[in-house]
């Protein structure tokens, strides 16, 4: 391996006039710029890219915090953001924090030693100081956070509202919502977009809530079927509640779409592997993860982002669990 | 933010010592080491991670070269790789590279430069000197490689011979093979453990083949089931054939398991969603990424791994697609 001493000896310059040269930074004359340039291809030199992240404090290096990448949204998510940060040089480390605040914590504290250029959350376990105070350019993603931060989220109201709107324009005359867990963001929004699409509408409506996890969605429907009767159509906060719905519906006997139509949302892969196919609300995750990841590589590069808030639309996916 | 000329100043000795200390390398007198200790302690000083490892040529990171993280198998496997690692301090770069050649090396070069401090890799697009040549501690996953090198893969071979074992004590009499691409050592593997659990056994049996993916799952589905009658049982080569298959069974109206039979290899989340739920072979990825790690971090610590080839068992998980 050649060293940037060899360059300097071959050169007949000094170390710190190389380390100048390959940092663009300092005066160099014109033709020493030149001679250590030739040499450096002569020789084949390739600077040390620690040497080089310590001098310039950078290492082109992206923190990724989810919650946890077996969760069925996530995969996509990371492999978008490791797909732009690619293309520009920048390599992703991978956070599982598990939304839980001291493993977040941790990670953070060994970001902001290690010099990552910035970091892409998807959590928001800590106050929103935290962030602020990291120093380090940050997107949220799919998580509404602080005014001051910039996010990248889907239109979850008006999918939510077109969902239910979907579902009524089917025939459905008693309807039921399945929300999500209260302190998520997304799941309150998508609330608020059914609750808009049948309030006022002359419409039977009934709220449900469920964890965004097959084991407790079954559970849940398990009950709901119970207790609830003359439902025909479901519109679930995401498309995990949606599957654990639909599974318990068809071992009732119950017949999807005919006499139950259910809507997921998420758009997940795992929609397609069901029989009958999962009607969703699809976001555009490979999309918000590569505008999130373009996004902070911009203000890496030292630009303003343009506005705080990316909001990206929802597409309906018509398949088997409606008419 | 504390720096070391700051600590050197303090304790009254030069940057070199304080850097001796820290490092623990080179001659400090007892002395002097207690003074330095107490004024780190005291000014709450904290190394430079990448000084650190532009010292000691380590960096703490781990490079997972996966081929796409949102195919269903590797999340988890990512995050064991994740868990263990964080335990021991590591972070982990998370790279996609399709099974792509030039992109791996891509990879593999920009981790040479890096110094990540060892890689685990489940792709094996390179000649086998291109890994012994990167001079860093490396581990196989799921990829038997060059038998120079550490891998960790579960027994491919058993899991599918048990498999097809169940189905025939399950009463089917036609049974098929789905078997999956020729290029790829699991998969070969599975199938010679189906032949040698039908092979003089007096039963039929047919082989067809389809990529690990949903829609030529599908295409080949359809094509089997009109070209083959009577078939009564189908072991897949992995749960996304599997699930292809079963879609189209119940499209055409074929009562699983009552009138035929399935299962799976890989113990995939999706399973659980869909309706039947899918028999499978389980195979321990959150124990085969944990393994992995735990080794490679072993071999990067000095150690010498115990065995080339560590084998994990399989699990039947009989679920609603077998009777």
């Amino acid at each position: 391996m050649v060293t940037i001493k060899e360059v300097a000896e071959e050169a007949g310059v000094s170390v710190a006039t190389v380390s100048r040269v390959i940092n663009q930074n300092g005066y160099v004359s014109e033709e020493t710029l030149e001679k250590v340039k030739s040499v450096i291809d002569k020789l084949n030199y390739k600077p040390n890219s620690i040497a080089r992240s310590l001098y310039h404090k950078t290492s082109n290096m992206i923190g990724l915090i989810i919650p946890d990448i077996t969760n069925p949204f996530f995969p996509e998510l990371a492999r978008a953001v490791e797909d732009v940060a690619m293309m520009y040089g920048f390599k992703v480390v991978l956070c599982n924090s598990d939304q839980n605040p001291e493993k977040e914590m941790k990670y953070l504290d060994l970001f902001k030693e290690k010099y990552v250029d910035g970091i892409i959350f998807t959590t928001q376990s800590q106050e929103s100081t935290v962030y602020s105070d990291l120093n380090v350019p940050i997107v949220a993603l799919d998580r509404i956070g602080d005014t001051t931060i910039p996010s990248v989220v889907s239109n979850n109201y008006k999918g939510a509202k077109k969902a239910t709107e979907l579902l009524l324009q089917k025939g459905v005359k008693n309807i039921a919502h399945i929300r999500g867990p209260k302190n998520i963001a997304p799941s309150e929004a998508r609330y608020h977009g059914f609750i808009d699409a049948v309030e006022g509408k002359g419409v039977n409506y009934t709220i449900s809530e469920a964890e965004f996890q097959l084991k407790d969605a079954e559970r849940k429907a398990e009950q709901f079927f119970e207790t609830h009767t003359g439902i025909d159509g479901i519109f679930c906060s995401n498309d995990t509640i949606a599957a654990g719905f639909l599974k318990v519906a068809l071992k009732k006997g119950i017949k999807v779409p005919e006499d139950l139509q259910i809507v997921g949302f998420d758009g997940s892969f795992f929609g397609e592997f069901i029989y009958p196919e999962l009607t969703t609300v699809s976001q555009p995750i490979y999309d918000m993860g590569a505008v999130a990841t373009r996004l902070l590589i911009k203000i890496i590069q030292g630009n303003q982002p343009e506005k705080l808030l990316y909001e990206m639309p929802t597409t309906i996916i018509e398949r088997g669990t409606t008419r």
